[in-house]
């Protein structure tokens, strides 16, 4: 936790993302579990609205492999927050998207975070390759 | 279900609501349980807005006592959803606020439900008058 | 709420269910919306111990038309809870489970809910008869 | 990835968890977010059942600095998942757990996570250090 807290120049686009009244635990800040449920929506909303992902009919789709999360400061329902979303990395098969998690209209993080996918076929769950409109949206994206 | 679906007019405020991806079960659609989750942020968020509750401090708040939902038709991420609120009744100590959950810009409520409070006493736990700036703000959400 | 609180004996089969930090919101209870999360846990459970459903397979699956819980005394984690499970009604093409939620050992329920599930061919959406295996299963928790 | 899967030997201590109805997603297994409350839920379980915890009135807590979760194998509703706790490290004020998740009877971890929470006061959110009846709590899950 020496390296600085990200800021929204770090990021790409944004998202403007809603907090609920049960994200928040019994300290009354957001339970650490919900930042991974703000990540997961905001690239896969990133994914559908680009036309890259259709959850029921998508003959390939990112399967999570890795994720994680540091947490520098609390938020809280009714908080709204903003979601960066960056690439730092596209494979052959697999993608690591990092997500910065702002409070209402701070400059710096409250959490950082990334998810790493690796696109399979949703027949056999083998990994198949990023590759023409897929890689393009993703390289849109690539710090 | 012989009873007409709400639509928008037989609500009084509105707010927008997002999905998220964990919303969808494995059917494709919002789980049945998510509608209450939007019901609670949306009443709360109103209470939290018209400054008639702090969760942390508040010295007396409403203790959920019922709730129901009727659902109509499917919803899922990634809609938006338009939560309308409005007032059945204001007891001596309770309230009931009616929900109706519209998909994207529908006029047809999706699903609609209820919310029953019961004020109390954070400490003790005992049943309180709803008056003064609660009341009167109640009474402005009253059909 | 002038109706006693359900006992125990009032269900037919019962379910230990387990309790979630996240359960847990600001007010240091189980939020309400979890309940509904512990009922369609426990009659999807049921449902597929009985062989009466495979989420990914069945040619005709329970679609939720209506829901609803009083809430009578808080629960908390790590309470372990037991669901209490009967049918209340078996008609052509819906059916009505009604569940208590137990605290601990309790006698009395915490909360009491039910479930309205209409059956429809998972292509068309369309009610479907209960009949057969699914027919009889249900009659073992009519009461 | 190139790392073997844990085994269960590789952990102290387990605990049963179950799986909800709502933990499945649209590809109809347990999404990546619910493994974090999974290992939330059996940190904190461990440590109020050692005494070490009364989320409501403790003096100091664990906030949550960092998080992170490798997927090896999916889970899904019916499963029983038995989580295995270790320590990893521990610091002056810092603590970091290891949990492994195994999907049924099964010898290998489906996913292995980890937990760094850094003890506070709950009134000004200093960190306090870990020593007494907390460290020798923890000593007795190291590795």
């Amino acid at each position: 936790m020496a390296a600085p807290r990200p800021r929204r120049s770090d990021y790409v686009i944004f998202r403007p993302m809603q907090t609920r009244w049960m994200d928040n635990d019994v300290y009354g800040h957001m339970n650490n579990v919900v930042h991974y449920s703000l990540f997961d929506t905001s690239v896969n909303a990133w994914l559908i609205e680009q036309g890259l992902l259709d959850p029921a009919t998508s003959e390939s789709y990112g399967l999570v492999v890795e994720t994680g999360c540091k947490y520098y400061a609390e938020m809280q329902f009714p908080d709204a927050v903003h979601a960066g979303l960056r690439i730092a990395r596209i494979g052959s098969s697999s993608v690591r998207f990092e997500i910065g998690l702002f409070r209402n209209e701070e400059e710096e993080a409250a959490a950082e975070g990334f998810f790493v996918h690796v696109y399979v076929d949703r027949a056999t769950h083998r990994p198949v390759a990023i590759e023409g409109a897929r890689r393009s949206a993703f390289e849109t994206l690539l710090v």
